[in-house]
């Protein structure tokens, strides 16, 4: 069913758009796509009347605020801001002009948060303009824009990605692209800056809104939480967009594969999620599916386990299993396990040190040069892995860690490990391993309904905030596990999330990801039942995400629990 | 939400299953599984009501008819068989005892094809018994089965997977196996066994029948179309059941891959496909998502392409983006592609021999022994699929070719082309290739709604030609275009879809795999559009699978095209 907007194949109003963007707007939308454009977004009340702006006390820092006091002359201490109803006029004669920005990687619900933009100074400071910068923080070191009209954003609204206006990964950190993105704000007049990015793209805001202060200059910058990994929150941030989606696309691939495994009884299933830094999604996901075995990486760090704990703890349990007539089962492991892992970061290191300064003779006498414990750990990994760790170095003659598929180097670390326990005669029956990684898939679906309003309620705050003349905060929308018209809006100081790092003699701040806690609800509550879920098949199959009827309005675990709901 | 039916923890009339299917009933559903389990389902009018069945006129075969009434005496030229209205009782008193496997790999919506026996024969033969033989064929030579009671099915109504009974890859083909199966018919008085398989199964299937019609037995046999792969189908069998929901799963994933590459802009994703015989699910995600370099096997196969031809397809059209400055793309690749090729076939097989018989010295004198075009593919090979393929043998002395990474070789095969170019200077861009495999993921997903109700339907007249006394059918849903009410309702001749196969000196029946008909209308919609969609980028996101509103109805692409709708 071609929808209502295609005009002879290209959209009404993309057609000057398509030569720019690689043609999202000549596509014709499948039916799903077309159902979610004309979606009506909810609003939360105090969003829907007359509100004002109420400053809370002042804020300090996460950490060090002496430092963070340095860093932010002007912007230290500032508070947070909260919309309350009031009465009064709804909208004001004052125009704005705004810019947003994309910036690091994919989140469904991106074009959402323009939308809301977009759409409050529709309702609220008519004849305002807001501009869109091309691929991330470089588009505004370099002026790169677009106009965002009303029938440009139009094909975007509810749709995943980030192609409205692309992102991009560059930095706005040193005084040159300071003074860069001075200039680009200078000549569109601009009001204000909505950036849309993670832990590091809203420090860079934060530092650009404070020198943009410093300056006097009238252009204000608001931060917005962006991530599917889950890392970028606090007590006023309660969540970072795309989580939510992300993790809901890579819990209806786990639960159709658990499906798989119970009714073919042979394979075991590693899948590898994305997130480097986090285990959120692992551990997210393993609250929505309940598979067998789930590796979190902040408590194989916390426990200093090695990659033998690691293997052992499956096999322990596929041992178990196979007691149990078991001889099937699913296991997470998020992306960035071997990061969390201090003696595999050790081997690293010495491997580089070797790799750059010795010959590496093939009777392996180079091996002396590694600690007894890299040694073993070393002697102790596959073939394959072994070969992947001498033989491919980056640039800076760096291991590509990233490129260790860990669910492949896993499934062989088991595979030699049970073959020892069957000589013992402690296990006696068949392992297969299927490897999966689940990544890309999830960062550009249809955000689910509750990103979907979450963006566009972050959005819709940060024109609020704009408006006002504030600058510095992080858009924050609360009490999520209520009905949308019950979540409250306001702005967070950025600076009051910042802790400062050391780095070349100098501090730097910095927002600290969020890891999991293994004292918070979420993982307390995995930590709970996993016992079960190894033994006991309690898996659990999501399902595709729906958009409409009763199964449309979930909200992911983690953030209940941390909500106490 | 916890469902209705769950009583502590377990399903109520769970628990003595429990043990025995590792513990789907035990589970708590996800909300979405929980909808679907009380989703009705509607049937085709002529189900309705009352109904009688007519016979067609005789029927042949598919090829060799003469080879097929010998090795059918009994069963060859039977008539296929329609459901029509009539007058008179809607059921009957006769009481039925029916058996029901399900056999090979799973596909959505197997366990709604038993959910319909069981309707039919509650609705239409009360009183009657359905057993559910456990593991596939196997279950029914052992006689392995439970009683399959409303209880004991309520949790698997619309459910993804096999594991209400399990499936198994067993065959019933000697005439030992007959006699089990024989024996098992007997012991349980059946009036009937539904076989619920591929192409080969149903063969067996068919070859049951006649088994048992030869001694008289009352055991009748009906087969029933299932396999994602969308293989096994005829003008009376217009699909296999799983084909729509595992398309439509891989397609949500392309969809979103699609999405994430216009957004980042600088990745090539090579999406593997499973479908290891025919390219059915490539080419309907190709027409679902419009990549930009799709990959037929058929269409290899018959302009006899080479490894090369397809490198250099792809890489010219990569060239040709990377002028319009598109460094980026999705590729899609059916899992079978290196079977269709026949200089890799030549290739292996000259490797086994050589590996079998020769030894294989370090300085490659061993590459003599290769016929000069083996030797100048092999050449051609990264170093990588190289060594896979001089190393990894299966107990046989085989490569094991479904183990080689097809999408991972072509992108390197892609990269070294390209750094040619380069050097010519033909090609001036950053090529980054990114690998996917997705097949698990689709097999075990919750059934689309065309897949529920199709199953259901294929289900309910199984039931119905058993109760009418047809043997060697399989049942046939047609008209499968237009609203469930109006779908045509029957049983085929499975003589009619078989032909003969030379093997051992003797005559083997085997129903056909159906191939990508190069002259079909789904392979020319394809053609007609491919050049546009490797250039302009004309990207579709079904997004995930719905199963409620608009956009919940529909069916494939290939199906429609097929039927000419």
């Amino acid at each position: 069913m071609a929808p209502a907007f295609v005009i002879n194949g290209e959209l009404a109003g993309g057609k000057s758009a398509t030569a720019n963007n690689g043609g999202r707007l000549a596509s014709v939308y499948s039916e799903v796509q077309t159902s979610r454009i004309d979606h009506e977004l909810p609003l939360p009340s105090v969003l829907k009347g007359s509100f004002k702006i109420v400053d809370g006390p002042p804020s300090s820092a996460a950490g060090n605020p002496g430092e963070i006091a340095k860093l932010f002359p002007c912007l230290f201490g500032q508070p947070s801001a909260s919309l309350v109803p009031c009465d009064g006029p709804i909208s004001s004669e004052k125009k704005l002009k705004i810019g947003v920005v994309l910036s690091g990687g994919q989140a469904p619900g991106g074009h959402n948060v323009i939308c809301g933009i977009f759409d409050y100074l529709q309702d609220r400071a008519k004849g305002s303009t807001l501009y869109g910068f091309r691929g991330g923080p470089a588009g505004v070191m370099k002026c790169k824009y677009v106009e965002l009209t009303s029938e440009y954003i139009y094909p975007y609204r509810n749709q995943g990605g980030f192609d409205m206006i692309c992102s991009g990964r560059d930095k706005i950190e040193t005084p040159e692209q300071f003074k860069q993105a001075e200039e680009t704000a200078r000549k569109l007049d601009l009001d204000g800056l909505v950036v849309i990015g993670g832990d590091d793209s809203n420090t860079n805001a934060c530092l650009l809104a404070e020198n943009f202060r410093s300056k006097n200059m009238k252009t204000r910058v608001m931060g917005c939480p962006k991530t599917i990994d889950g890392d970028l929150k606090s007590k006023e941030v309660p969540t970072s967009f795309g989580f939510d989606t992300a993790c809901k696309i890579y819990a209806e691939m786990i639960g159709n594969v658990m499906v798989d495994a119970r009714s073919t009884g042979k394979y075991y299933h590693f899948v590898r999620l994305m997130g480097r830094a986090a285990s959120h999604i692992t551990l997210e996901c393993a609250l929505q599916t309940h598979p067998n075995i789930t590796i979190i990486g902040e408590e194989v760090y916390a426990k200093k386990l090695t990659l033998k704990n690691v293997t052992d703890y499956m096999v322990d349990i596929i041992c178990k299993r196979a007691e149990l007539g078991y001889n099937y089962g699913v296991i997470l492991i998020p992306e960035g396990l071997i990061d969390f892992i201090p003696e595999v970061q050790q081997l690293i290191a010495e491997l580089n040190e070797i790799l750059a300064h010795e010959v590496v003779d093939e009777g392996g006498l180079w091996k002396k040069k590694l600690t007894d414990q890299s040694l073993m750990l070393f002697e102790f990994l596959p073939q394959a892995i072994q070969e992947q760790l001498m033989l491919e170095r980056d640039p800076h003659g760096n291991v590509q860690v990233a490129k260790i598929e860990t669910e492949k180097m896993l499934i062989q670390m088991v595979e030699t490990e049970l073959e020892k326990r069957k000589h013992e005669g402690t296990y006696n029956a068949q392992f297969k391993g299927q490897s999966h990684f689940f990544g890309y898939e999830g960062r550009c679906g249809l955000p689910t309904n509750f990103d979907a309003n979450y963006c566009y309620a972050l959005g819709y705050a940060a024109g609020a905030l704009l408006h006002d003349g504030k600058s510095g905060l992080i858009s924050s929308v609360g009490n999520l596990a209520a009905p949308v018209s019950e979540w409250t809006v306001g702005g967070t100081a950025l600076t009051s999330l910042m802790d400062v790092e050391r780095r070349h003699g100098k501090f730097k701040p910095v927002i600290k990801k969020a890891m999991v806690e293994l004292e918070g609800a979420p993982f307390k509550k995995f930590a709970s039942m996993r016992d079960e879920w190894a033994i006991k098949n309690r898996y659990i199959s999501p399902g595709p995400i729906q958009f409409i009827g009763p199964a449309s309005d979930a909200v992911n675990h983690t953030l209940l629990l941390e909500l106490g709901a």
